[in-house]
């Protein structure tokens, strides 16, 4: 199911291959959100185009809208949204957790009310897991618990005894034919709870592990941190995965210390505000200083919207509220992320990934807008 | 420059073949409507692919924003939105009419304040044609008088002398390479007048000839009539527009009453509501009937929408406001126009359309929410 073709302990960026039930996916890879059944802004032939293995789907909120009844009706979720490639699951855990309006927690899952509707909705290990299974994703993730990074030690230590009793239970539930199971190593930066989350994780022998508890707010250093306290304690032979990150700079860092697979809302929720990523940081594509510009936006990009359209032309759509305008540069960033995950494998495959890392983080100017919109996690 | 290949006397139905600079035309024709420079929602591949011959841009519109200059350093309208099939350019008339806030009339154009910044613009037949020909649209229209419906004789006799006026000032203007000019006839439902404006045009040797003052919010058989009064005085060897129309149902009329070619927001403007048409008349997909309908919005309809995706799925990303929902109702509205058109231009030619048109109507229901939407002309 996960072959490790080629790690390269230092830095420690892996070269794999994974083989989920709806196709191949080559790690490092980069997953575009496709939180209520649609990636924002695309559709299913411009994922493809830009070499899209796998998209996400949420638990939460398929399960809100349109509900399980009518996704069984369809055969599930691949046929729902008709997208023949392989589907990873969140459980839902990260949305009851900030999304969702009053709660209580309890042994077996959290009592919580729709943040649409009010109506007093129930989730836990044995709901999660039986939502993904119908929903027949190709990868399916434990419903864990996931501090802000706000939240004190009693808290962190009481989400991670939480997540570790929750894994176990997921561990146990009937799973979709080929379906695969990934657990989530919580922790915060807690030297101790990370490996002892870890730790319990690999010992349930999941199918792959995600590193949680980041992108929730906390400043760069501790999210390089955490994935640091929790790596050595996974082992090789399964694909990481760290959750709802980063900038095209952080997936490389994450890639350098160990990480295979990535999932992030940003790409397409800044295009949707006409920011547009480049290798060198982030453009605001709206600015004055491209009306007259007819280069696409990035000069060597072959995505759609860069072979097609110019600044000038984007810069307009935007400014008059064209929906082509924020489809283009969803479009492009999304591509731009794609293509980093193939530019670094083949930097791992032929030895180089230490120079291009360099060269990458060197030549990327980072933007406080772009964290903070990161930050906000209301959408993912 | 234009051919008449067909005309059928008993309907007036007619098969003819447009030759602008940029392409070929094959009326009856439907023209999606790009006012800002994008047909909303959609992209030049999609069009293409639905067999979109020609779609429509706005002096009004462009000139504001982004502006001449920029679309003049782009090299022309088809270059800055890149689209290499024909386009043809509305005169601003219609818009000034319309969306200007103040306005005072003058001997040669209207002074009024541009309905986004309230800037003082100033807009006639010389200013007009000459952004056109900055344009370089295939077809450039005439600058004229677009009267409400609620007008007086005497404002609807203003406005078509103004208009004749204009119309032959517009006439001794030069023009883009190959660019060619279409008269645009007024005078309401005033016999005399719409007699009168037709033959005054006619006598200038137009290109092709506009019918105007349509859908202004007039009621239905209004519009039929106003098309009735001014069509018998139109040469039989040039291309006839009724300009802003309509439903599926009453473009089939018009073709009986021998018009060529037509332009209408409807189909891009009720998919962002969720409205679809359909051979029968519209339906609001976003309706709970169609939560467990795993069937494309038309059966045996080949567009892009109805090949990928189910009522079911397009209903529940128009629930929650997912921007693939509108783009692939728009999708559909537009390719149903479109194919409109060909099987319109089958039947012509074969001349079984006047049975066609019998069954047709027969079929289709019309709605009054899409009439109202269609008198709606503020985005046109």
């Amino acid at each position: 199911m996960f072959e490790l073709l080629k790690p390269d302990p230092q830095p420690k960026a892996r070269l794999g291959r994974l083989t989920p039930a709806h196709g191949v996916m080559d790690p490092p890879v980069f997953m575009p959100v496709g939180t209520q059944g649609s990636v924002k802004a695309l559709d299913p032939r411009e994922l493809l185009e830009m070499g899209t293995q796998i998209i996400l789907g949420n638990t939460y909120h398929l399960n809100i809208r349109p509900g399980m009844e009518i996704i069984r009706a369809a055969g599930g979720l691949h046929k729902f949204i008709n997208w023949n490639l392989p589907i990873l699951t969140d459980s839902g855990g990260f949305q009851v957790f900030s999304l969702a309006k009053i709660r209580k927690i309890k042994p077996h899952g959290v009592e919580f009310r729709s943040h649409l509707d009010g109506s007093l909705l129930f989730l836990g290990p044995k709901e999660a897991m039986g939502i993904q299974r119908e929903l027949g994703s190709d990868i399916a993730m434990v419903f864990d618990e996931c501090p802000p990074h706000t939240a004190t030690p009693k808290e962190i230590h009481g989400a991670v005894e939480r997540t570790i009793r929750w894994a176990a239970e997921c561990r146990e539930q009937p799973r979709a034919t080929g379906q695969l199971v990934f657990g989530i190593a919580q922790g915060g930066v807690n030297v101790a709870l990370r490996e002892r989350c870890a730790k319990e994780l690999v010992e349930m022998a999941f199918d792959g592990y995600a590193i949680g508890g980041v992108s929730v707010g906390e400043p760069e250093p501790e999210m390089m941190r955490a994935v640091e306290l929790a790596e050595p304690f996974l082992p090789t032979d399964k694909p990481r995965y760290a959750m709802g990150l980063g900038t095209p700079a952080q997936l490389v860092e994450m890639v350098a210390r160990g990480v295979d697979m990535f999932d992030c809302v940003l790409p397409t929720r800044v295009a949707r505000n006409g920011t547009a990523f480049t290798r060198n940081g982030t453009v605001s594509i709206k600015g004055g200083m491209f009306k007259s510009d007819f280069r696409p936006i990035e000069e060597d990009c072959d995505c759609f919207a860069c072979k097609h359209f110019t600044r000038a032309y984007l810069r307009h759509l935007l400014n008059v509220g064209e929906i082509l305008g924020l489809r283009m540069v969803s479009v492009h960033n999304s591509h731009i992320y794609i293509k980093l995950m193939t530019e670094i494998r083949s930097h791992i495959a032929a030895g180089t990934f230490a120079d291009f890392r360099r060269e990458f983080i060197a030549n990327y100017r980072p933007s406080k807008k772009i964290m903070l919109a990161r930050a906000a996690v209301k959408e993912r």
